[in-house]
């Protein structure tokens, strides 16, 4: 099982994971293109359906364009975290408020996400969007 | 208070408690039964109202019929965990997308659980579904 | 660094700063003003838009008023947590189901909270609301 030096490090790495993705949450619902970007590393990725988006450039785009549009609410839960030195692996639900077209849309999925520690501070090397249904409100998702 | 290595292993069990139901709640998602009864111990019930689900069968029964028919996508939060040795209790908070005769649902409440380490890994003995409301979305929980 | 005992004491106090979270979501959805109250300090404040309630008195006073009226079940997530002794800052995101004058309402934002060690656990010593929208679920958050 290690030192208990290490055994604390593992749950520390995880808290911090954690809150990397509740950061990303709350940089996503303020808009904030620049603090999403500083949250991946600089090769990292985003992809959605078949888009994929890389690098701060790509990433940038990516949260000034489409997604700044919908104005979306992400609130992230059920994470599950893998952590194997400087690098991990995670999966966590999420729901999303969001809008398009002056329609309140809802979206559920989760993401499949990997993570790298760089400059002793964890990022996502990867995030994957997979979606359960991204559905108007008024319609919901039968 | 205990040593430190006592002191770590609780936070650890409730780290792994936290990713059990995590763990749940994407095998439900998957519409997974396998998955889902290889969470609980052998022993294990799933209740909901006045409906017992009981054992590796009782479960595969529940998970494969009635819950999977709905396709639910459960997400879990508010978690309360007080772990005793082997075993611990827990409560969480749940809101749940599923669909029944062609129309979405949205369900609230919370599972009143307890754990049970079996085999050096944490499982559900015991989950206990309580709602707040279980409500077409076109009605809502008024 | 510090020593593995307080590394270990920091990873502690944000779990149960994190169930402090839950535990009031519960005694809200069971609208339980006193075991609301009992999870702020005794001088601990509640604000929502222009209006503030302090003390065991207004918190008392808000929680068995307005917001019992409306049987709020408040889901939390995305938390972040910053400690540094007996004091703590924390951002969480929040999802509401209430209901306002028979109708089904869902609210969204976020919780920026100070917590404060008193008698040798967490409680709120402030709760600030900060509201993403909130509206009634048949005409959504466009």
């Amino acid at each position: 099982m290690g030192t208990i030096e290490e055994r604390w490090q593992v749950l520390a790495d995880k808290d911090e994971i954690r809150e990397l993705t509740a950061r990303y949450c709350f940089a996503v619902a303020e808009g904030d293109a620049g603090a999403i970007v500083e949250l991946f590393c600089e090769d990292g990725s985003f992809q959605m359906r078949d888009r994929r988006y890389q690098g701060v450039e790509g990433l940038r785009q990516m949260y000034t364009g489409a997604a700044a549009g919908t104005t979306p609410k992400p609130f992230i839960q059920n994470h599950v975290i893998e952590v194997d030195g400087d690098a991990a692996t995670g999966r966590c639900g999420v729901e999303i408020r969001m809008v398009n077209k002056g329609e309140a849309y809802t979206v559920a999925g989760h993401y499949a996400d990997t993570y790298r520690r760089v400059d002793g501070r964890w990022r996502f090397a990867s995030r994957d969007f997979m979606t359960y249904h991204w559905v108007p409100l008024s319609k919901g998702w039968a």
